[in-house]
C-alpha cells in the first residue's frame, strides 16, 4: 500500500464489456449498486460542467507540488484506462494541464481523476478531455521526487486498486473493484429498471409514504400528525 | 422550535397574490427589501446555473444521512410550495434525487432548499427542477429515524417559519416571513424603481461620489488624497 | 503598505501595449512566465463561466461589511484599468453588484477582482462584466469606515501595487509588476511557442519521459519497474 | 426575527432555580434532555481550557467587523446572564477583548458565546472569564452600525430567544428555552442517575450490546459473523 | 473493501513485542521509519493535549450519526487494542463518550481514532482515555443501520487492515502494517539515534547545510547569495 | 517579491530597542498601535499554549513539500531574529520540527512563524521553542527545489520585509515595519495607558455607552428602546 518508487507494468484491468456496461449508469446508481460503497469525498469535483468518465484505473502517486510520476503513468495507459491519481499530502497545485492531456489522449486514456488541482481547464474543456479534481489552480509543479504507479492508492478516501473500474460524473466519483465490475453492472440495471416503474407511478402522483409502505412504521416510531 | 416526530398539516402560507410579486425580484433586491434580515449562509448554492425559485415553505427536519421526513413532506405540499429542509446536525449526503423531485412535482412543489446535499444533478437540470443545496453528493440515505415537518426550522443558519416565502436564485436564499411577504415585495419594487434612475446616471458617467453625496462625509473622516 | 484613509490619485501604469501583450495569454502561461510567482490563492473564482480579464490595478483596501472605498476608487479609473480590492480581514459580504458595474464600465474600468464576495451576478454575466471573488452573497455593506485607494495591498496571498498588470481567467489570477510587464508577455510568447512544438510530439505519441528526457534521472533516483 | 436598530429593556429570563439546577450538567447530557435540539454547530469553541457558563441570554445581533451593539448589550445584563451574539454575516473579527469583559463582569454577565472572533484570550484566561467563540482573533471592530439587543437571533445555527438558558462546556453550546428549563433540568438529573447505573455495569465488563438488549435487532437487519 | 453487515471475529494482530517496540517512538518518527507513508490526514486531532495511544487496530465502518458498530466492535477487543472507525460520509456527530470509553476500557482496549465527532472530552481527559477525532460535538448518534467491523477501513484518507498497529500522539496518526511492525520499530530505533548524533551537532552551531552537505547541490541549481 | 533563488546576507534589521520595548505588549495591542494594519490571516496559531515571540525577521521563501530553504535560513539567523516563511501555494506538510529548532536556537533564532505545517509539537513545547503554524502535521518534507531567503515575502496575506519586527502571542501575528518600530512601542505604551484608565472606570460599573459618549450618535441613528 502506497509502496514508493515503484512501477507495475501489470495490471489486471476489469473486463472490457463489463467497463462498457458500468458507463451507461450515472454515480449515484453505480454507488447504490454496490451497496453504497467506493464513493469518494464529494470534494472532487468535474474542471467543467458536462465531465463525465468510465474507464479501468491507472494509478498514480503523487507527492506534493510534483507532477513527474504523472509522465511515468503515462507509459503504462492503454486504451480505455483512466488516470487516478492521489498524493502523499493535501496538495492543490496544478499537477495536471493540457500538454498532460494530449499526451494522454493520444496514448488512449479517457481522463484523469486527481486529489489536487488541474489548470488550462479552458482547454481541456474545448478538447472535452474529463478530468475530475480537488481544485482549479494555475501553479505548476516540478519533478524531483519519486512516487508510484499502479500500487493501491488512497484517492479522496476512497481506496483504488489498479485496474478497477472508475466512474465519474456531476454527482462524484465511484470506485468499483475489477472482480465486481460486471456484478455491479447487472445490480445498476436491475436498479434502473426498477427505478422507471417508480417514476412512472411518482409522476401519477403516489406518495413514497404509500409506495414504499412507509407509513406503519412512522406510527410504530410515535411519528405525530397534529393540525 | 426543532421539535421531533411531529408533522404539522395545517399551516398559513403568505398570500398567493405577495408570493407572486415578490417572485419577480431578485434574491439581492428582496434581501435589501427586509431590511437586510433573513439572508441563508451563502453555502447554499444552486445545484445547476440557471435555477431560480420563489414558493411558500414546507419545512423539514431531517436527520444526518437519513432523508424519511421528506416522503413525509412530500404529503403536505400544496401548490406553489417549495421545500425548505434543515438537518440536526451538518450533513452533506444526497438526500434528495430524480425519483423524490418526480414526487415532488407532481404534487405541486416547486423546488427545494437543503442544508445537506444532493445528487442526480444532471436529471434536475433536465428536469429544470430548482434544488439549492451545500454539496452534491451521490452518497444516498436511509429512512430510520424521525425528525419534522412544518416546524419552524433554521437552515443554513435562517430562521423559517412554515408558510414563509422562500427567494432564492444564484445570489443566495432569502426568507419573508408570511405576514411581511405584501410589504417586502412593495418595498422591492420600490428599491427596483430607485435603482433604474441611479443606473442612467451611473451609466452615463455620474460618480457614486456624487450621485450619494459622499464627499463631505469622507473628508470629515480625514479622507486624504495625495498626487 | 496598508494604510488607511488614503487615496492616491497618480499611479505608474503599466506599458499598454505591454498589457495588451499579455491580453493574448492565460493565466499558467503567464505565471510560468513569471518564473513561477505572483499567482493569488485560488479560492477567488469567477462569478461566471467564461469571465477573462487583464488591466492595470487600481488598487483598494476595503474594511469588513463596508464597500465605500469602491466609489471612491471609481474616481480614480482610467480607461484599461481594473479594480483590485482586498480587505483588513477575511469577509464575504457582497462589497460589489450591478450597479457599481455599470459605473466601473462607465469610467472604463474592465473588471474587478475582490477578496470578498459579489452579488447580482445573474446581472454580471448578461453585461459581461467579469468578476473574480471569493464568494457569492447577496449581503450589502454599507459605507462607514475609511480604507485607501491605490496603496499597495495583499489580495488573496499575493501584493498588488497600483499599476500592476492583472491577468485572470478560469484557472486563477496573476499579478505581474508593471516593470516587468513587457519581459513577461515576451517570456510567455517564448512558453507559449515551445508549447506548441511539444503539443505536436504529444499528439504523436512521443511521452514526456522521452521529450524530457526523464528516464536516467529517474533511474539514478532508484524508480523501479515490475511486471 | 433579526429585526435592526432595536433593544428590548424588558425579557422574560428563565427561572433562577432552573438555571442553577442545569448548571450541575454538562452540555452533552443536556443536549441529550432537551431531546436532542437546541445545539449550535461545533464550530464554537472555548477559546482557554476549561471554560463553562451557564446563564440567561442577553441576546445581541452584531453587524460584520462592529461590536457596538455588545456596548449596549452590557447595560441591560443583570445578575447570571450571559451574553449571546450572533451577526447579520460570517465575521471572525475580534468583537471582544478584556476590557468588555471587566465592563460585562462588573454588571454581573457570566460570560460570553459569540458567532465571531475575540482577542485577549491571554487575559480572558487569567480572568477566567468563559468565552466561546468562532475565532481567535487579534483585530478590532469599529462602532458605526445598528444591530439589535434582545432580539430572537440565530447564533451557530440555533435560535436563541432573550431569557433563554445557555450551558456552555468544552463538549459545545446548548440552548434551553426558558419555559422547559425546570423540566429539561429533571430530565438531566434522570438521564445522569441512569448513566450511573450503565457506567457500573459497563465497569464491571458487561457490553453494550447486552446491556441495551441490541443482539436480536442486529441479527434481523442481517448482521453477520464471520471466524 | 468497506463491506457492510459483516463481523470478523479473528483478525491477525501485528505481533506484541513489535506494537510494544513502536510505541517508544512518536508519530513523526515512525512515519519516517515508515517510508512516509501510513500517516492519516491531520484533520485528526487528540481531544485532550497529552493524549497517546499505541496499539492492534480493531476497525469499524460506522454510517453517518449511527454508532451502532462501536458497540459491536467493543465485543472484538482484546488487551492491547484500539477502536479505529471510518464513516461511509463525513460526519462530525458525538459518535463517543464516555460510558463507551468506560466500557472498551474494561475491555481492554487502549483508545479511539475516529473520522468522526466525540463527547465528554472533559470526562476522556480525566479518565486518560485517548481519543483522536476530526471534532469536539455534544451531538449523539442513532443505533438504526449496519456497519461492519474488522474490515479493512479508510480513515481520514489512510487504509487501515485489522491488527495493524496504530501510533497516534500530538503530531497525528500513523498505521503500520502488521507484518511490518517489527522492521519499523528497527528502522524508528535506528532513525533516533541517528538524530541523537545529529542533536548533539546542531546544538554546537554546525549548520544543516554542512551537516548534510547541502552547499554543492544547492550552488549547482543556482542559489545565489547577494550582499 | 517572492523572487526564487536568492539569498539575501545583508538586510537591515528594526532597531534591538525597538524590538524589546514591543516584546512587552501583546499583539492586539500592537495591532492597535500600528493602526489597524500589518495583521497576519488568524489561521496562523501557536503550536502549543503559551507559546510567545518578538524578534526581527529573517524571511523565507519556500516550495511545497520542501523545507530546503529553512535550512539555508539558518546560517543567516542572528540573536534575536525570528524565521518567518512563506510558501508559493498551501501546503500543510510537516516542514519543521525539533532538530530544526535545536539549530536554530544554536544561532540565536527566537522562533518559527509558518505558512505550513509543523511536527514534533511535543518536543517544541519541551523545548519552549516559540512556533506559529497553519497546522500540525508529522508529514517531512524534501530538499529538492529552490525557494528564496530575505525578499519581501507574504505569510498569511501578511507582506513581511527582512528586518521587520514579529510579534506573535496566542490572539496572532502582526508585522510591524522596522522603520516604525519605536514609533509603534510608543504608540502601544500609549494605548496600555489609556486602557488602564478605562479598566478602572469599567470595574467601577461605567458603561462603554458612557465612558466613550455613544448615546447621541446612537439616538441620531435611531436605535431604539422598547420596554
Amino acid at each position: 500500500m502506497h509502496e514508493l518508487g515503484v512501477v507495475h507494468r501489470t495490471i489486471e484491468r476489469a473486463d472490457r464489456e463489463a467497463v462498457e456496461a458500468l458507463s451507461r449508469f450515472g454515480v449515484a446508481t453505480v454507488h447504490e449498486a454496490m451497496g453504497r460503497i467506493g464513493l469518494m469525498r464529494p470534494y472532487i469535483r468535474p474542471v467543467y460542467q458536462g465531465a463525465k468518465l468510465c474507464g479501468t484505473a491507472v494509478t498514480v502517486l503523487l507527492q506534493p507540488g510534483d507532477n513527474w510520476m504523472l509522465h511515468v503513468a503515462a507509459e503504462q495507459v492503454q486504451d480505455g484506462d483512466v488516470l487516478v491519481a492521489g498524493c502523499t499530502t493535501e496538495c492543490e497545485d496544478g499537477f495536471f494541464g493540457e500538454l498532460l492531456a494530449t499526451s494522454l489522449r493520444a496514448r488512449g486514456a479517457g481522463g484523469l481523476v486527481i486529489d489536487g488541482g488541474c489548470r488550462d481547464t479552458d482547454e481541456l474543456r474545448e478538447m472535452d478531455f474529463p478530468v475530475f479534481s480537488r481544485a482549479i489552480n494555475a501553479k505548476g509543479t516540478v519533478k524531483a521526487t519519486l512516487g508510484s504507479v499502479n500500487v493501491p492508492v488512497v484517492v479522496a478516501n476512497a481506496l483504488v486498486n489498479p485496474g478497477d473500474v472508475i466512474v465519474a460524473d456531476t454527482d462524484g466519483v465511484v470506485v468499483v473493484p475489477a472482480a465486481e465490475a460486471a456484478d455491479v453492472a447487472k445490480a445498476a440495471a436491475g436498479r434502473e429498471d426498477s427505478e422507471a416503474g417508480k417514476r412512472t407511478r411518482f409522476q401519477g402522483g403516489v406518495l413514497g409514504l404509500d409506495l414504499y409502505g412507509m407509513r406503519p412504521k412512522l406510527a410504530d416510531l410515535g411519528l405525530t400528525y397534529r393540525d
